[in-house]
C-alpha cells in the first residue's frame, strides 16, 4: 500500500494544501502533482508543504502541448517546477495534430499532417532534453489512447514512445505507462519488457463503457469499467518498476463526490485490484 | 472513378433497390452490401438485382461477433450469403470482450480477459474457414479502433489482425484496411505493406472531431475530419491492392442528408482525396 499514489487530478477539486492534508489523513505516502494548483499555491509554498508533510511527488503534471507558440519556453519553467518539486518525473503530453483544439470544431488551419507532426515532436523532444539534463529533471513521454491522437498527443503506443526515448540515457527520458491508454494494444506486454527501467510513471484506473459524451472523462475507479490491471501491473513489476503507482481519474461523477469518499474507495480498489499483482 | 464503391450503411436508411438505382444514376458500379437490408429484400431478389444492374459486390458486411452463442451457425450463414452474391469478401468484425454490449453499461457477467477472448477469436476464425474454403468466399477481418477494443472488436490493429490471417492462405483470409480505424497507428504503412495480396478490402472515410457523444458515429466523408487518407491510399496502392474502394460512413447528419446528394458529395470527395493517391 505504500507505494499509492494520489494523482491530484483525482480529486481536482482540492487544492494544493487540501490534498496534501487529505493525504495524510489517508496514509497516502506520494502525490502527482500538477503544474495549474501549484501555481495558485504558489510553487515554493507547495514545496515546503510536502515536504513538511513528508510525501513524495510521484509526478509534476505536466509538459508537452509542444505545438504550442511558447512551447519551449513553457517546457523549461515545467522542468524547474518539476526540479524544485523533486518530482520523480515531469510527464509530457506532447499534443495533436497542430490546430486541432480540444472539444471545438475544426478550423480552417488544422494540419493532417500527422507523420510531420510526430516528426516533430522528436525535434522538441532534443530542443527540450538538455535543459531536464541541466536540472536534473527525468523526462516522461507519455503515449495516449489513440482516440486522442488529433486533439491531445499524436503519441499513441507505448512502442513508439520508446522508439522516441531511446536517444537519450533511461534516467533522462522516460515513459509514463497508464492502464486507460495501453490496455487495448496488442503488443503492451512486449513494449512494457522492453521499457524496462525507461518506466517512469505508472498509472492505474479503469475505463468506463459506454463511454461518455466527452470521452476525456472516460477515466474510471479500477473495478468500474473493462480494463484488468493485475496482467499489466504483473508485467511492469516485472520489467522491474519499483516506484510510486498513481491513481489518476477524470470523471463526473468521481469529481463530484465527496474527496475523502474518493480517497477512501480508491485505497480499497487499490488493495483489491492492484496490490496483489504486486507480486 | 470506377473503383469507387458505395457501402450500403452511408445511405443507411435506403433499402437494397434504392441503393442499386442510386448506384446507377450516379455511375457507381460496386457495392458494399449488409446482411440485414439484403435479409429484408431477401438473398435471390438482391442477387438478381446487383447482377441485373451489372454491379460488382465489394464486400458483404458483416461476419464475426464471435461472442454470441449462436455465432457458428450466424457465420456460416454469412458465409453462404457472400458466396450467393459473390462478395469479394466477408468482412468479419470479431466482437468484443464476452458480455460487453455495446451502448449498454456493464453488467455482472462482463469479462474482462481480454487475452482470452483474443484467443478465442483465433479458434474461432480457425472452426469457420473450411465452410468459407468449401464456399469460396474469402474472410476479411477489420481491425477496429482501439475506442472499440471492449464492445466491438477486440482485434485493434493492422498488425494483429495479420498475425491472425498468417496460417491461411492470402485467398482465403485477407484483412480489411479502413482508414478510420487504422490512421492513428504508428505502425499502419509497415503493416499495409506486410499486408500485401492480404488486403481484401479499403474503406475509406474521416474522423469527426470532436467525437459525437456516440463514438460509433464519428465516422465522416473524406475532408470533413482530421485523416490524411492520401498517405494510406498511396500504401495500399504500393502494398497492390487493385480492388474497388468503398465509403463506409456512420454519420447522424449523412444519415439525415438526401442520399442523393450524399453520393454526389462523396464522388466529388472521392475524386479530390482518393484519386490523385490511386497514381
Amino acid at each position: 500500500m505504500n507505494r499509492l499514489s494520489l494523482n491530484q487530478w483525482t480529486t481536482r477539486h482540492w487544492s494544493v494544501p487540501e490534498a496534501v492534508a487529505g493525504c495524510r489523513r489517508h496514509g497516502i505516502e506520494a502525490i502527482g502533482l500538477w503544474r495549474e494548483p501549484v501555481a495558485e499555491h504558489g510553487l515554493a509554498a507547495t514545496v515546503k508543504l510536502v515536504r513538511d508533510a513528508g510525501l513524495r511527488v510521484s509526478s509534476l503534471c505536466r509538459g508537452g502541448f509542444f505545438t504550442g507558440s511558447t512551447w519551449l519556453d513553457d517546457n523549461r519553467a515545467a522542468v524547474d517546477e518539476a526540479a524544485e518539486l523533486g518530482a520523480a518525473c515531469l510527464v509530457l503530453v506532447v499534443g495533436g495534430l497542430p490546430g486541432v483544439v480540444p472539444g471545438e470544431a475544426l478550423g480552417a488551419r488544422v494540419s493532417r499532417d500527422l507523420a510531420g507532426a510526430r516528426s516533430q515532436v522528436a525535434q522538441a523532444l532534443d530542443a527540450l532534453v538538455p535543459h531536464a539534463e541541466e536540472r536534473n529533471v527525468r523526462l516522461a513521454l507519455e503515449p495516449l489512447h489513440p482516440m486522442y491522437a488529433a486533439d491531445r498527443a499524436v503519441l499513441s503506443t507505448l512502442g513508439q514512445a520508446l522508439d522516441l526515448a531511446e536517444p537519450y540515457p533511461s534516467e533522462r527520458v522516460g515513459v509514463v505507462v497508464d492502464t486507460f491508454h495501453v490496455w487495448w494494444d496488442p503488443e503492451v506486454e512486449r513494449q512494457i519488457a522492453r521499457a524496462g527501467d525507461r518506466i517512469a510513471s505508472y498509472q492505474v484506473c479503469d475505463q468506463l463503457m459506454p463511454l461518455p459524451a466527452d470521452v476525456l472523462l472516460g477515466r474510471a475507479m479500477m473495478g468500474d469499467g473493462v480494463i484488468d490491471v493485475a496482467p499489466l501491473t504483473r508485467a511492469v513489476t516485472a520489467a522491474g518498476y519499483a516506484g510510486d503507482i498513481e491513481v489518476e481519474i477524470f470523471n463526473a461523477g468521481v469529481w463530484g463526490a465527496d474527496p475523502d469518499e474518493v480517497l477512501a474507495t480508491m485505497k480499497r480498489r487499490y488493495a483489491t485490484h492492484v496490490v496483489p499483482a504486486l507480486g
